[in-house]
């Protein structure tokens, strides 16, 4: 089993519904999914504030406005090293949330 | 392998990441994802209308709503016989969903 089926085990609570609804979310966006595919392609999955914008198309407020949202949903860690902050994927949330959908049919 | 690596595979095109962001925005509520597992729990895999107020516990036109936007984001088959409207879980968009963040990290 490479997944735990979830939607389609028994009727979701409120909350439970809640919380999975919130990091949907947080991913439920172009430039938010451009960002997880910019970190987690990169050799370190690891990427520099200061290498986002410019693949992105976005500026700095911008970028930092959805690596915000990304953070506080759980699935990414910020690190600051000297004058940039380093982003990395959380592992777990991203694969627990895919889990949630898969294996519902 | 039980899912295709994608979000970090490359680069998501802005085209890709905004196909993607529309279907994460119709699961990304609350009742909409307890609509999916009320579907996806039932044992024929599909759920008159008329049996979905009551443990949603919203009205009818508010239950139709959220039934239109899964519809239209192509997770929702709908078919009408008799009074009633019958739904059901399209085979494969879910599945392919949960890929592009399994396998991310």
């Amino acid at each position: 089993m490479c997944c735990t089926p979830s939607l389609g085990k028994e009727l979701l609570r409120v909350s439970d519904a809640e919380s999975l609804a919130t990091r949907f979310k947080a991913v439920a966006d172009p430039n938010r999914l451009r960002i997880l595919s910019i970190i987690s392609s990169s050799p370190d999955a690891e990427t520099c504030v200061c290498d986002l914008s410019e693949p992105l198309g976005l500026g700095q407020p911008t970028v930092s406005h959805h690596l915000k949202i990304l953070v506080d949903a759980g699935l990414l860690n910020r690190e600051k090293r000297g004058v940039w902050a380093y982003y990395s994927l959380v592992p777990g949330p991203l694969d627990s949330l895919a889990a949630t959908l898969v294996c519902s049919s």
